[in-house]
């Protein structure tokens, strides 16, 4: 690869705790399906975090992080049809090969053709000058027009995430009232989509004073603090004594998940977003009774053309997630201010080229 | 009436490990939604067993057991309109007010107006010569011509119990691999309900050689000792390595609920219809990643109309259920064969007047 | 009671062309789940003026009209146990038994089992100063808190109107592009209703420029007169020449309807509201290849429930229907006001005692 | 193309009423996502009658007829990843591009990015020695094993037909009476499909005495001689004079369509399978206020998978379908035979290589 010797600078994992911005072979196009995209603007996820503490061994020595972009298309295979050298297009989180059980089913996170979440997890990732994209024709989508890159860039990852995973796998509807547990960037998009159908009630719970603050800005019409408040009660409170009719997890403990299991009515939903690292207790002996339905999921991204649209049309405010911005010569200061954001107070820090 | 001290027999609860078969005032119309129907015949449930251990903290002392009857409508409250005496009725498990939040949702189980599983738990139940139901109108339905009595009391309780909370929560569809994990009563009801819908194979996974014999003879297409053979290799084995895409717990242990979450295949549902007394472990380091569903459920009996033309029209056979008949006189020794089922090989046992 | 010959007055319909208000037997109760509301609040619907014209048989002379009201109870007989002389309660235009097999689906506007639409058509209406109520328990709703009477009165019926048979029937989705033909009170609460999923464009189409006015403050993104623009050619330009997602029928008329079966794309919904005296002719020429979905319905009432959380909790702006408001002595007044709405501009006019 | 010259033999449309079994140019790969297979099995639709009707005026002189095939990949496009030469598929009848966005929601028979029903009817079809199938990967399924040629055969069209457009659109459910208006290949699927779900009557109307006897050996309950019988009588007769739970159209005239708006009961659905070639009348006068849904819909062919598993575990009896055989040679007799169906007793014609 790389015949002509083309180098870049990426985000270079190297081991648990250790990562570098340094000069790293551009990629090629290596199947037909593939395009090349010129990376405009990058994020950085809470799941690189994780990565970078060593959590996900799948990502190895040597691994180019990052799962979401936007950029301008620079090559493409031969195989590739609906997408051209010029184009702007998002690079998604999940990659889809199109053709497989579960890509004919829209649940592309889960594809078994080569796709789901691959992209700085099992191949380079896009927190680079260029990424190789597979089956771009099923991966990426065209920038609308009238919208700014950071914006689409929010389609990505989270926003799809807060609305498929949380929003729409729990049924949120209007008059319900809809509890969503952890305010950080996935918990936000939560809210923000939960509003789309018009919940009497959202209410966002979290620790921390600035989130609670970052919840009420996205709409959510009441806060708690859980170490000074007892959520349970305050739910019940707003229902007849009920519970919330869906409780969206977006921290990825299991207290949380409890929690939320705990603050759902009798035929209520848990929606669980948060990415977890062991298991949580389920207390059967008080759920078997209460017609409850517990949903997980990883993205599938099936949502992103209707958010695309919600976004062209001015129905979601994706702007308000970014806090901070970068040159890319500066992705590791990028990546200090995200990973302090107790201190920064950051969202979604965006680098661009 | 009973003014002048009617009496009556039936199975009086007297404390954990206490019941008595013996006299006790018939019961009379108390609400003007009432009937008093002579229960013509009348089964034991597990559930029943459990309160005999004192499982049940609500059940107290001297409550009459029971909560399923096929019986004959002897008086009407002034305020029931469809029911009249001499109608021949089954007799819910579950009592519906008809007006609350929930029942106008068609989820009876969960009434808030008074109604729920009360029957033998909460107010005097069918174990006895009478019962006083209360909303006749909205909690008993009208014996078809052309079946048995013994075939509609298996629409009490297990029929829309693993019909609802088995086959329609894990929402089994042609095609489907489904796995039951236990083959009692419910989780045979479960086999019969999810064949309604065409699965490619039904599963049904038990310790007891007695159980899976049954479990064939309801339409198992393959049976599981999971003490001798590994029930998730065999379900991949029939999945292309994916997993069962329902698997239906009808035990109430943590160890076979958590065996359901290892069975379902990414996108499955695992439909829990077993009543747990603790909790389970629910993996989300492994399944928060695989967009499970995962239900629990009271039956709430909406469909026990559908069940009834199903039976009426030889689309469920039900009479397969019943093992043992006793006369009314013989009840405790009805219920000392159905505690000792896997030396009797008891399904259901039924005691007629 | 009204053993004393007591009398009110109400509007009695006298044959096409022909209605009075008049001095009638004030009602009793006549069933013991029936309650005798005193009626705060009332108003005219559509329908009322259809059926001056002769066009409902089933309205014989001396029927008193009206199926909409906000009142308080009077008197209540002894089956009814959720509401209370005093109460003040929500009138609906539908009627439910409550037990019957479309009841128990919530299907109330189709109930067997003696209700459904009665009101000022088979019985004795609302536009008197009492009305008895059948059914009470499962036919009237609380007025909630912090709410006036006008309000809640637009929920009697054009508010689930729109809602059901409009909004929930068509399915709509966020994102969706919404065509609403007939911009009168149902078509405005479609639209309102529509409003509560987030489309991207909601287009109301109307032949009168007041009511496409009134179609802007209600929340169309777009309007269009019928007479100047090929509706068809617009929702195309909305759509990259798909069509509309869905198209909501509220006039009543074959042209409409032929319309809005043309405003669709490919796998759209027309959701049909309005009352219609003929045919229609549907192109099945086109359709059959198109998987259209088209729906028709009266409304049930089920989401009376939500539509009052809704309005307590300020998502839906209800007094914006209410132009005109009138004494109860001043009846016909009204009803004139109402019959010339093109002159006058009236929406909704409220009949208050 | 044929740089070589290859010949084969096809059915070639030669304008209305004019066909011929004549030698043209074997196809070849044009893009790179084409396969070339060589035709084992092919059939006849009633489809390919109406075109030699000269009904579709899609279809021009020296066309290649045939849109349903079981043959052996002989060649495959570089941009194929999932089928190979020497591999035995399923040819379907609804080609997909997979990545626009209607195959993005399975919505196949509308593939607006090259695909649709195009075989036989925009591009040279499948009656012929060889069929260039475009899109490959999500058009062709693998043959499962143990099973005939003939019986996959049937799942290149009537079976998901009958099954997504009538059995799925019309939402068969356990307990529902279904009435299937056409006893034709169409609607012996729809028969068979709605067989999985359990309803208590499947009843078949149909003039032909013959259509009627194969409906029963396809599992209808009931059969009914609309010239003999008033069908919506004997439909209200069987649902306590309500009308049919679901109505499918498989004939494709006004006259079957209005009777399927008649025979459902209020809340019911009719599912148009027909193809019209003129409008029907719909009685909305009388279907305004009975909540009733009516679908058309071009198959998708999103099933196929499905009907594919059910067939390999024997859920479905495809064989019965077939009553004619043919060799390849004898095509134009195959032609004669099922044209006259009515005096051969035709149902699937099946020729082979």
């Amino acid at each position: 690869m790389a015949a002509n010797g083309s180098l870049m600078h990426a985000i270079v994992y190297h081991g648990p705790g250790r990562k570098a911005w340094k000069e790293v072979p551009k990629p090629v196009i290596e199947e037909d399906t593939d395009a090349v995209v010129k990376v405009d603007s990058v994020t950085i996820c809470g799941t690189d975090l994780h990565i970078l503490k060593g959590d996900v061994a799948a990502v190895t020595d040597g691994r180019i992080l990052g799962h979401e972009a936007v950029g301008t298309v620079e090559q493409v295979g031969s195989g590739v049809k609906n997408v051209r050298p010029g184009d702007r297009v998002l690079v998604s989180c999940i990659t889809a090969c199109g053709s497989c059980r579960f890509c004919r089913e829209g649940s592309y996170g889960q594809c078994i053709g080569g796709g789901g979440w691959i992209l700085g997890h099992r191949i380079d990732g896009t927190q680079a000058e260029y990424v190789r994209v597979p089956f771009a024709d099923t991966s990426t989508y065209p920038v609308p027009e009238g919208v700014t890159d950071e914006e689409v860039l929010m389609l990505a990852d989270i926003g799809p995430t807060g609305y498929e995973v949380g929003v729409l796998n729990g049924r949120v509807s209007p008059g319900d009232v809809v509890a969503v547990v952890g305010a950080g960037p996935v918990g936000l998009s939560a809210i923000m989509g939960a509003k789309l159908f018009s919940p009497s009630h959202v209410v966002a719970i979290d620790l921390a004073d600035a989130r609670r603050e970052a919840a009420k800005q996205f709409g959510a019409d009441l806060t708690i603090d859980p170490a000074r408040e007892d959520a349970v009660e305050v739910l019940r409170g707003l229902t007849d004594g009920l519970g919330a009719d869906v409780a969206i997890e977006a921290v990825g403990v299991a207290a949380t998940f409890e929690l939320c299991a705990a603050l759902v009515r009798p035929g209520g939903r848990v929606a669980n977003v948060g990415v977890h690292g062991g298991p949580a207790s389920l207390d059967l002996e008080n759920l078997w009774i209460r017609n409850v339905t517990i949903t997980t999921g990883l993205v599938d991204t099936y949502s992103t053309p209707t958010l695309l649209k919600l976004l062209a049309t001015h129905q979601v405010d994706l702007a308000r997630f970014v806090t901070h911005r970068f040159p890319m010569d500066d992705f590791l200061e990028a990546y200090d201010t995200f990973s302090r954001a107790a201190d920064t107070g950051a969202l979604k820090v965006v680098v661009s080229s």
